[in-house]
């Protein structure tokens, strides 16, 4: 344990050092390596892919589940899309340097807010080896240094892809730590990594609700958080009832896994006898397990419906299950969102203008929605590129994370001589 | 303990339902009632000043330092001026609801992103009353709940001033549970508040190193904290001399015990033969204690100089005492800065084009000067109004932290019944 505590508070340091010395790094060069990082990567499949196949093996001694096979395996189409996603991140422009701001003082001082990189970000996830370009891409582009710690299923994928682009640093004389990986499966790292204040300025983590807790409950470094997404549809009294159908059935169903999907339905009482029935019968047609308020099983009679507990109206499935309420009012939707949502997203179907501003307004969500699935909350789908995650937080990040919230800023301010009086 | 705790949560739910219901607050009415505050602390200033006296008492029993006591004591000036402060948060424009920026994606859906109340803010503080009604006022402002928790000494007149202004919620029909003051001493209440996560949204303590880190190290909430100011001029081996003098004399006896005054002075080695003698001489006749490196002291013949240990650079004085220390270089001052400092407030002295933008652009520091004293590190100087303090972190809010810095924003989406293929 000693020898690993030595490694990551070393590690840490040449990382924040690599991280100094990144200010000096042009845009020119920074999206010239990136280049050649996804040509290195698909340059190179043939090795991932071995590399990826032990990873399989085990997993499968495991026995771990179908999906998260998929999840974890790799080949020419994958890999592909892995270096095509650096090849974006390339041709995006570069936030670094951007002025947010610039005004004079009376006094002459003329005072600029400008981004910068905000150093060495620690991400510690456990999801698929895709994630460990992206992240290496996504920081590398906005100049910070970056600490990984991936799943263990993933370890010998992740350590082949972090390898080959630490490599093409080297290759164009940047410090290579600028891109770190923790090898080691020995879960203490963790623990002395997040007390390494003086050295990592932010943590993210990316997984399952008990890795997050547990890392916002240990750590003193600065946390966003990427918790869970319990998204609503409100079907409002002044609903366009096909479109709050299609809207529904898409949110819940186009991808049922991921955060920004549909996990619970609110329907007006006005028009829960039309809609409920209708629309239910198509989500019990697609094998979606349907709890719902009793007069929710009431109204679709013939539709097998569990009663939804509290517990139901608080919990993301993330398959294909949904949670049913009828309510009484746009104010009891609001506050049933914002009782029991995460503050991820939130649509309200209608066609009532002031039904939607109140919506817009009161909802306290990262992204709330007027007559648009949810399943939009994301940084591609936004237009940002490439995304670090999707923030549950308030602070720094709100919504699909991308380059801009990878930055901080500094204040430069240009003067003549001024003292103050 | 048991009662503390359930009131702390209590405080803490009501602060949460106001700040969800100040949503519909107009800018029209709040700076209507920053008005009234500000009425009303002047009006009640005998009373302010009644309450005042207790605290004033109880602090010459305890032996508090004079400094100490005329931080504390208030007077109808005093008063006057936490009045206009008030007035002035009134004049400022109103961030919430500014749009950051807006666009349209190809799919037709309007994306808004839109500056919101962070929700509950919660500051812990040890510092003079006025910081009361500042916090109110800018809390109030920016549509946030507010929870404070201030010293022990200056207890009677934080009520007093807090029950002020809270009535004047009551009486304009707002909720008073935006404005919320801990008025037990019990240091429990704090430990138990730190974990309310699931209502608090921000923790900002502002006060010693030791308060800060015990903050930091249990907060199950995101900190922003306001360490120590470290503060460097560096006079290059270009610096118009003169000015230097002028720029160093100011940053340090302007007001030596604020977090903005210079702690430390490097010098250039071409010019430290000609700069140190004079300048040094000023500072020992300004009965400012002066501690310096082996060179310094050689150079400085006849100032009485103790040698500077690695701890006086690592040291905010807050006091009339220096460091020194003679550099080889630009890359050394910067290197020394970004190592010893606190990443507060920096300056170089120079004429000289390329090392201006060489440090601007290498010091990892909130606000980063050529050529100005770091006195103007400060929200009113930045032009920014009043100000919650001056943030040393990097995340969220860095250098002075005003109404901007106490929202998050919030993606408005407007579609017309987008669903993702």
């Amino acid at each position: 344990m000693k020898k690993n505590t030595f490694s990551i508070i070393e590690m840490a340091k040449a990382a924040q050092k690599a991280a100094q010395n990144s200010l000096r790094l042009s845009s020119q060069l920074k999206d010239k390596v990136l280049q050649e990082m996804a040509e290195s990567l698909w340059q190179k499949r043939t090795h991932i892919i071995k590399e990826n196949q032990k990873d399989l093996s085990l997993a499968q001694k495991n026995k771990i589940s179908k999906a998260m096979l998929d999840r974890l395996m790799l080949d020419d189409k994958r890999i592909q899309s892995m270096s095509q996603a650096l090849r974006d991140i390339a041709t995006l422009s570069d936030p670094v340097g951007q002025v947010l701001k610039a005004w004079c003082r009376p006094n002459g001082l003329w005072i600029h807010k400008v981004r910068v990189p905000i150093g060495v970000i620690a991400i510690i996830y456990e999801a698929r080896p895709n994630v460990t370009s992206d992240c290496i891409g996504l920081c590398f582009k906005t100049s910070n240094s970056v600490i990984l710690r991936g799943g263990s299923e993933a370890i010998n994928s992740n350590i082949a892809i972090y390898e080959i682009l630490r490599s093409v640093l080297v290759k164009n004389n940047i410090d290579p730590a600028m891109i770190n990986f923790i090898t080691t499966g020995d879960r203490s790292v963790v623990d002395e990594l997040l007390k390494l204040n003086d050295y990592i300025d932010l943590v993210i983590p990316r997984g399952g609700e008990e890795l997050i807790k547990k890392v916002v409950s240990s750590s003193r470094i600065p946390v966003i958080k990427h918790y869970k997404g319990i998204c609503h549809v409100y079907v409002d009294e002044w609903a366009d009832l096909n479109m709050a159908e299609k809207i529904c059935l898409n949110a819940k169903l186009q991808r049922p896994a991921v955060c920004n999907a549909m996990e619970s339905l609110l329907v007006h009482q006005d028009v829960a006898p039309r809609f409920i029935p209708l629309c239910l019968k198509k989500f019990y047609e697609a094998n979606v397990e349907i709890r719902g308020c009793a007069l929710t099983q009431k109204i679709a009679k013939g539709i097998p419906i569990k009663l939804a507990t509290e517990q139901d109206y608080r919990t993301e499935y993330l398959d294909l299950k949904i949670s049913v309420k009828v309510v009484k009012s746009l104010e009891e939707a609001i506050e049933h969102i914002n009782t029991f949502g995460s503050h991820h997203s939130d649509t309200i179907v209608t066609e009532n203008y002031n039904s939607a501003l109140e919506f817009l307004r009161l909802v306290d969500s990262a992204c709330v929605y007027v007559n648009a699935s949810t399943r939009f909350t994301d940084g591609g789908q936004f237009g940002m590129g490439a995304e670090i995650g999707i923030s549950t937080d308030k602070l720094h990040a709100r919504g699909p994370m991308a380059l801009e919230e990878l930055t901080t800023y500094k204040y430069m301010v240009f003067g003549s001589g001024q003292v103050r009086s």
